[in-house]
């Protein structure tokens, strides 16, 4: 009896650690999960997706076109919009950078072009620089393509581009330079952590990548899926900003979060010599997204819907976000030791347990959290294996539950946490406030 | 001045050869294209996907389902109609093949999952035997991958088995039987020569990769994108008929033919262990297929759209078919040499030119075609480099031209031939018929 051989690298892609908790999430409808990176659900532009469609689909020659193959590189009416809204986010003039509708490229959600990204540059033993914590799901594909990924630690101004210097200096002095071929960064309410990149340090960071490309060109993977969700303070700039010859950054965004996930679309803008070889490899994987999606995408931004949508998702999510917050400064007085990021846009709030409390999948809190009822994404998901990983982590969404389920299932956490040691501070008493 | 260093795969990576004709056929209207391999675009099913995404979008609970993200999998009412749909085409029992709806996996279109196999499956170094002429999209992926792709010359009965039987004694002889993964087909109305794979072949090919499953399990990955665009004669069964532990098989189908290709949605049935590991994949490129694309088509699965409009494309294509094989019977009489293919199904006629008269991109005729406003897929795009590849072939797709354009474009072909020195034939002349 023969079995099957796989591939060398499918024996090191392993499963999303996040989808045993999907699972469990799904077939557990009593659970309030703050784990899944899904987004509100009750905001889905239902209606307006509805009305451009109807639009779209009533009509003889544009109906056609919708269910019609597009192209690789995506609907150039929708590229056109793209290019406009990045320049405009930026505030850049027409001539003022030499990007254009050439450089963007749609795909089945950001993630697909992080992944083309990732196949288009990275050889086996390349090296790539991720802040820690950093977006697991990322992390498989790069240990599915056998890269080596390095984590920069973080505080509150996002990744510490010292320490990346740091590094930078190290990996010359030991001969690894070579194999540095990019830094990746989601540098806006990052995943998982909430925390975005300060001004000074994006100047930082490109200005990194510019002096350590010797032998070949360090590229900045910027993925700013979160963007657009900004909740309260002033937008910065992408780090296209620091890039006028647009060198150095691969910009990546969604419209998953900032619309809805069910169009299953994303896009990129690209320095071109990147760009053609992602498009070799799109053309190979689906030649071309779905064109229905694109067009539809493109008739709500068309007639407003998708930036009213934006703007209501604000008000959304930031209540959502309060109420998290609120919870949390509740649930977890001072005295209790446990500590959590403020995040000013996003999906994520990163809690940090007193020393000692492990977070992990099976630890003691996890268990008691799910007999409560509720669910996380242990911290140390979010770093690469054997690295800087801490234990006593985790991330919270605010984004799938709503403000109810939030304070019920951040109360859940407490009661677990109090279960298995968290000390517990004295509270004033709410008597009979269930009678 | 540094530059960008690409991966090792990107460097083989090249880009279809076909986008080149795609953007000729979209920058000049008036060009006549039976190269591509888009659908017939009149019958496109606007109205009735309108009617089932009114009834999604307008659904309060339905409608969010929809808009949000789904499984990496795919969405489970759709792979259990799937499921049942395979049965029913090969007339399974229920308890007849060790298969269930863990087995279905939903693409992008069935070509993500062709790479996605590619992915979980091939190593550089590999050998996979496809049939000569083959599905050339799928030839630049394998390219990609470094895998040596091997062609089994046709015939009329498809894919000449007794050739592969002799390929792969020899490939053992030579010590290189451990390097054949899978044995590639696409056995009904094939891309490109309209052939289809007969039932004694299809036993024999699964005998065959049984027997030679020495080392390791040699997989068929049989790529059925056309099965249910049958035009005349019976239906045969799929190799999974031949293949009762469903060992070796791997099925790939699409929405994108039989419904529209706007939808991006393809479905694979896999063998357990292959199944992990393309999951494990997915999950590494974008986590799920659009959700909103496979509610819609489950939608119309139930209220009976899908088959009415499968009926009604079996119409549509078997006249624009007719239309073709009219047109090039009165366009190449007999003793101009010209040969081609009657195909029972799919999109694709294949046509022999006289031996001497090159059909490549550069050549006197192509330039000819051109410049008559028709197009076409040069035969030499469906062999792998330096392989068997002949020089006097040619794809005709009668997918997307109507048949006043297919007649036409038929017309323009053989005066462009004329011109490069077919023979003229005489024919009866229609004096004054444009009059």
């Amino acid at each position: 009896m023969t079995s099957v051989r796989l591939s060398e690298r499918a024996r090191h892609t392993d499963e999303q650690p996040i989808t045993y908790f999907l699972k469990q999430a799904m077939e557990n409808p009593h659970l309030i999960s703050l784990a899944a990176g899904f987004v509100d659900q009750a905001s889905l532009p239902a209606a307006e997706a509805k009305a451009a469609l109807d639009e779209i689909l009533s009509d003889p020659v544009v109906s056609k076109t919708a269910l019609q193959y597009g192209t690789t590189q995506g609907y150039a009416p929708l590229r056109e919009k793209i290019l406009n809204h990045l320049r405009s986010l930026d505030h850049f003039g027409p001539g003022d950078r030499p990007i254009s509708v050439e450089n963007v490229v749609i795909g089945n959600g950001s993630q697909q072009l992080l992944y083309i990204i990732g196949e288009a540059l990275l050889d086996k033993g390349d090296i790539v620089i991720a802040e820690g914590p950093s977006y697991f799901v990322y992390h498989g594909a790069l240990q599915s393509f056998g890269v080596r990924t390095l984590q920069v630690p973080m505080d509150e101004d996002g990744m510490d581009t010292n320490a990346l210097e740091e590094m930078l200096v190290q990996l010359e002095r030991a001969g690894d330079l070579p194999r540095v071929k990019m830094i990746y960064t989601v540098d806006y309410f990052q995943n998982p952590s909430g925390r975005t990149l300060s001004l000074q340090r994006r100047e930082h960071l490109v200005e990194l990548a510019r002096r350590f490309s010797k032998t070949h060109t360090i590229l900045i993977l910027e993925d700013a899926a979160y963007r657009e969700l900004r909740y309260d303070g002033d937008d910065l700039p992408s780090l296209l900003a620091f890039d006028p010859e647009h060198k150095h950054v691969m910009l990546t965004m969604t419209f998953s979060k900032p619309l809805a996930p069910g169009f299953k679309t994303g896009y990129g803008l690209l320095p071109k010599e990147v760009l053609a070889a992602v498009l070799r490899f799109k053309g190979n994987h689906d030649f071309g997204s779905s064109n229905l999606s694109q067009m539809t995408i493109d008739r709500m931004w068309d007639n407003g819907s998708y930036h009213r949508h934006v703007e209501l998702l604000r008000n959304v999510y930031r209540s959502k976000r309060d109420a998290m917050l609120d919870a949390l400064k509740t649930e977890f007085p001072a005295l209790t030791g446990v500590r959590w990021t403020i995040p000013h846009g996003g999906l994520y709030v990163w809690l940090t347990m007193p020393e000692g409390m492990e977070t992990g999948p099976e630890s003691p809190l996890m268990k008691a959290a799910l007999a409560e009822g509720t669910l996380y994404v242990p911290g140390s998901f979010c770093y690469v294996k054997g690295s800087m990983a801490k234990n006593n982590e985790i991330r919270l969404s605010f984004g799938v539950a709503n403000e109810g389920q939030i304070r019920t299932g951040i109360a859940r956490l407490a009661t677990a946490a109090r279960g298995v040691g968290l000390p517990r501070v004295a509270m004033p008493k709410l008597a009979g406030c269930r009678g």
